[in-house]
């Protein structure tokens, strides 16, 4: 039988923590990644020596790496001192890959190489991928990494996010697209993370014709400024605004309620209605043609202290887990032929 | 048949040429690295981030490494823009290792995992080794680094040079000392890279007792201020001075005059009698009970550009063949009983 390909389009811990849960069952993985970071570590790269971001793809190809624990410890190690400080090892890596070879995509598969990564990574674009992000009052900001830096997004609010030019699709990327049997958005930073691949819009298109299954997983929580009170329905609406009505299949929502005290300390930071809702009945959903996969989706145990520092940077407290996510998306896999409307996930 | 254990002592290009040569043949290769260089890269990740100096291991392990070629290239890699300028990839990747596994020596294990290192490479110390240069009016430089910075030095003449203090020897180097049929010493540079190596007491006094025989590869030139006017026996007396009297076996030396062109290049450089002579005929010279395998040692093609910018910087443009000096090395082991007092190599 012929293994299922699956390409997981995304970026950041998001695509890190489901490529994680989806390589221990037999899938034909390929992670089609985001190049539009310009912060941190991958920033500075950047910008000193004209490399394309080798943050995202980082990640994906930790998450696939087949290699020993200090190979792994390696690409998450971050140096601590010195003008190196910040700088991840595993990005220096895919820099001086890409100098040494002279092509981002040669480098990322050299990588794999080494990484004996099982599954392929994909960047998403070859070309220099920079995000605008429109403020509700017309402001413009350059560079993504203005989302996490920019404390006037909290007050203004983000009306839309564009590229700074158009940019042209990697080519191996779209192949993909077409071969997929499944093809799944998500989870990750709504801005940050998704919009930057659906902007491309050899990606969207794609996707629009390809004859893949779309499944979208759905964010737990809502930042300020960026998607306040958004329910689920709002997120596909504003996924399918690129790829077409209707074009997804099924939604993974979690339906399992943080512990209070965790949902009050995130209120607290992000506004009111930070979890994502899902109102079922609702006159606007059932219009709606998706599957709804619900299920406790939630990680449970405290994070790794090491696993935040070097590759999450505990940025949220409420966070998808790997294997629960994974099981979930394999169930329906294996169930594809379920005409219920909404499959719950025990 | 057992493979025959040959340990080499040195640091630098020096180390990184004889290693090349002799991996092609079937000995059990050890290289000891000297760990007092402070200059370049190495001597901003030792300032910075407080770790052991990578430099000369890193050469010794791309010499012995059989993984791709794309992973020989990364480790010689030099960043060109911006904070990491300089910096050699091979060493960043030493000293994250080092961070992560919490220690130098079990940092060069792991990447004698990485790199497929057939054979060991041992640092000398795992203590703090810094040099002590003193000139011939007194004064004292600290840090390997002026030897090939301070233009003092080109004046006033290196007298001796000493460790900041004494340091404990890697017990494994000196095991590989006692276990060795062979003990090669060099070729590098007299100051920086074969004497900080016997400065270590407990070294000097293990290949004293050891039951190897002991080579000892010429250099091929002098350095002004370092070693004028030193011919062969120079070298080897003061090598002596610290492994013992007559303890010094056999001595490789190029007895082929280079072109010219490139000796009057040199002398401008290094001064009047920069190539190594060896007058056979002095009474001093046969005083002396070590056997001479002289031959043609020289690097006749001229120097690949991407070699030498990584590896050896161009530092000399006089050099050792790797594979003549193998070969002469091989040829002297397999004809050990050989009575003559001098062998010529074709």
């Amino acid at each position: 039988m012929n293994r299922k390909k699956i390409v997981t389009l995304g970026g950041g811990t998001g695509s890190y923590m489901l490529l994680n849960g989806l390589k221990e069952y037999s899938y034909d993985l390929t992670a089609i990644v985001t190049m539009a970071d310009d912060g941190g570590s991958t920033g500075v790269l950047r910008d000193e020596l004209g490399v394309l971001p080798p943050g995202d793809i980082r990640q994906c190809l930790v998450a696939l790496s087949d290699s020993s624990v200090i190979m792994r410890d390696l690409m998450t190690y971050r140096f601590e001192k010195g003008d190196l400080k910040g700088h991840s090892f595993g990005n220096l890596l895919l820099s001086a890959l890409e100098k040494i070879t002279g092509n981002f995509s040669t480098g990322v598969e050299e990588a794999i190489k080494i990484l004996n990564v099982k599954g392929d990574v994909l960047p998403i674009s070859e070309d220099d991928m920079r995000l605008e992000i429109i403020l509700q009052d017309g402001t413009i900001l350059n560079g993504e990494k203005e989302l996490d830096d920019n404390q006037d997004i909290r007050k203004k609010c983000i009306k839309d996010v564009k590229l700074s030019k158009e940019v042209i699709a990697n080519k191996k990327a779209i192949k993909a697209i077409f071969d997929a049997d499944y093809i799944i958005i998500g989870p990750g930073d709504h801005y940050g993370s998704i919009l930057p691949n659906l902007l491309v819009k050899q990606i969207s298109e794609s996707i629009k014709k390809s004859d893949a299954l779309v499944f979208f997983v759905s964010p737990l929580t809502n930042k300020m400024g960026h998607s306040d009170g958004y329910d689920m329905l709002d997120y596909v609406t504003r996924i399918e605004k690129y790829i077409g009505k209707n074009r997804v299949d099924n939604v993974f929502y979690n339906s399992k309620i943080p512990n209070k005290k965790v949902l009050i300390q995130y209120e607290e930071k992000e506004g009111p209605n930070s979890f994502v809702l899902c109102d079922e009945k609702s006159t606007e959903f059932k219009k709606r043609k998706f599957k709804v996969v619900k299920g406790d989706y939630l990680q449970n145990k405290s994070i790794d202290k090491k696993f935040s520092d070097s590759i999450a940077h505990t940025r949220s407290f409420i966070r998808h887990d790997s294997h629960k996510i994974a099981h979930a998306i394999s169930f329906t896999i294996n169930n594809d032929d379920n005409k219920l409307n909404s499959i719950e996930i025990i």
